[in-house]
């Protein structure tokens, strides 16, 4: 069963679709949003917390980790379920966004990509090889393979070169993963930029080779929302109907109703926990609330009345407002929570509604 | 029955007693360790947590509330313990010791004390009749009367000065509470520093003045170890036995036993906190560990493995260590929790010893 993805229903108003994936640890209910706990920990939150919002999986970076506490540490440890207390899916990125945002020097073969890490300087060296290991000791539930996140924006022949060094990549990735394949699924990374004619390139190498998912990469690093969402309708409907599809990065409110109808499964961002630190929550109606703000001073209400978040339930605006500016952390946790469980709602909501349908 | 101090048992091997205070938020099992909160949150920790402690009271500033969110807007949210969700006792302290150690300027006259906000600068006054009222405004179930406390170490002249001030703050503290005691306690302190003879004559003059309780102020102030124990040990017994004593700023694993054995009910400190931020945590033996030590990276046994809190059930060491490093805040809140566990238990286990006496 690990590795299979039911698809329950398939939308008949627009491309969207409500499945179930099934891993090593557990079912999750897609669409779904995953909540990141970059340094094996999602922000500000006990691993309590964020089951308790409705989370069924958790993103954490293979960079970060790989650095710090090093790989080989969580598995001496047990895996990075049992290290971080969560026993849900998790799903592990490649690295290779954070080496291309994140360390100070970067170096790019056909072997792999040579770095210095962002803590100490240490001169490291990633292979689509090392990072499969890695993701092995780690013992995460869904793997990514190493890939070039292009910028943006970027020339053509850059985009194009990117693509083909991650193709490459990516076969020598899924031909290591087979050796041993396990449970761990590995998914599929398809570049190209904003260029619809490299997407569909990268998409249909990628599909001959047969991976358990695809995700789409190189969307949301910077570029305008009309063109992030130009390229998800372009290139989504181009990865199999019978597997999952994963839009990394992506994961505003404001994105989820179009990237679920254009066929997305599977959302991680940072926003939740990252907005929550500089005071905005998410409010009812799909906007934001900066929780600084004076007229939040004697706001008896909830941030938002129609959430059954911790937070929603048991605090005020007024008090949070009163922590965020007194600097104490709980105000960090209890937004968090609420931002994350937002997500999780809008999603769910989302769901049932594809599932509803005549 | 609010106010009511009832006396369960005094030990025959010492000084120390079992007893129940009772509150309009309930009844406070003594000897009691009380978390602090003092901008209306136990630093790190929600509500639910501190409550999973097993604590039964916490201790929130006067001077900080009325500084920052102002005494005024937490009446309008319906006192302290709506506005912070916490629905067991609290106890407020005058604000006396925070002016004497925060602000930056203070002019102290019969009247009352003027300082600046260590936040904006503003001038403020605090006299005894304001920081009751104050108090009132925040609700608290135990409110404590404007004092001063003597620094360490202090001249006589100087020591007598004070306390000869502060009763006479208190004898008004108590005139304007009594014209409508209703449902909050109000605590004396008794003033003196390291002097017998004026921890007496301060002692005795409150005695006659009846409170609900007494407290001894002015230690923990930076005086070594034996010095603090001696005037404890000295001034306690002077208390009477019909009435809660409350140690203030007292609370470290090494001070409870000597503590208790000299007849104190009621503790508080910062350190569970404040020693969390720093990385530190206590042990099974009573010592404690630096959670940053290179002994602790690959350590997979909880902080304590005696303990039940929930960081002792869920994390290790080498998690948590790895957490402290990468400064995720998750390592303070496990710390704190676990740390106030600890004294929450430590209390408890005396308290036990003494109910369990032939």
């Amino acid at each position: 069963m690990v590795g299979k993805f039911e698809l329950l229903k398939s939308s008949k108003k627009h491309k969207g679709r409500a499945g179930i994936l099934h891993t090593a640890h557990g079912s999750i209910e897609t669409p779904v949003f995953m909540p990141v706990g970059t340094q094996a920990t999602v922000k500000g939150l006990t691993p309590q917390m964020v089951e308790d919002t409705g989370a069924q999986i958790v993103l954490s970076n293979t960079y970060h980790l790989a650095l710090r506490p090093g790989s080989d540490l969580v598995e001496e440890m047990g895996g990075l379920h049992k290290f971080m207390n969560w026993s849900k899916p998790i799903l592990t990125d490649s690295g290779g966004y954070q080496v291309f945002s994140l360390s100070k020097m970067r170096k790019i073969s056909d072997d792999g990509v040579e770095f210095r890490s962002h803590i100490d300087g240490s001169k490291r060296m990633f292979t689509p090889e090392s990072v499969i290991d890695i993701q092995r000791q780690l013992g995460s539930d869904i793997m990514m393979p190493l890939d070039i996140c292009s910028p943006y924006p970027c020339k053509r022949n850059q985009l194009e070169k990117d693509w083909i060094q991650t193709l490459a990549w990516e076969k020598r990735a899924k031909a290591h993963w087979e050796k041993a394949p396990g449970k761990q699924l590995l998914f599929a990374i398809v570049q190209g930029g904003m260029d619809n004619g490299l997407r569909k390139e990268s998409a249909q190498a990628l599909i001959d080779l047969d991976f358990p998912g695809y995700a789409v990469g190189g969307v949301s690093v910077g570029e305008p929302l009309d063109e992030m969402n130009e390229i998800t309708a372009h290139t989504v409907p181009l990865l199999p109907e019978d597997k999952p599809r994963y839009l990394m990065g992506v994961g505003l409110p404001e994105n989820m109703q179009f990237c679920i109808e254009q066929g997305v499964d599977m959302f991680d961002c940072v926003a939740p926990t990252r907005l929550a630190r500089h005071g905005q929550v998410f409010d009812q109606e799909g906007g934001r609330l900066n929780i600084k703000n004076a007229q939040f001073q004697r706001d008896q209400a909830p941030i938002d009345p129609s959430c059954d978040c911790y937070a929603c339930q048991h605090f005020t605006r007024a008090y949070i407002r009163h922590l965020f500016i007194a600097k104490e952390v709980l105000a960090i946790t209890l937004m968090s929570l609420h931002n994350i469980r937002h997500m999780v709602r809008l999603v769910t909501r989302i769901r049932e509604g594809i599932l509803a349908e005549d």
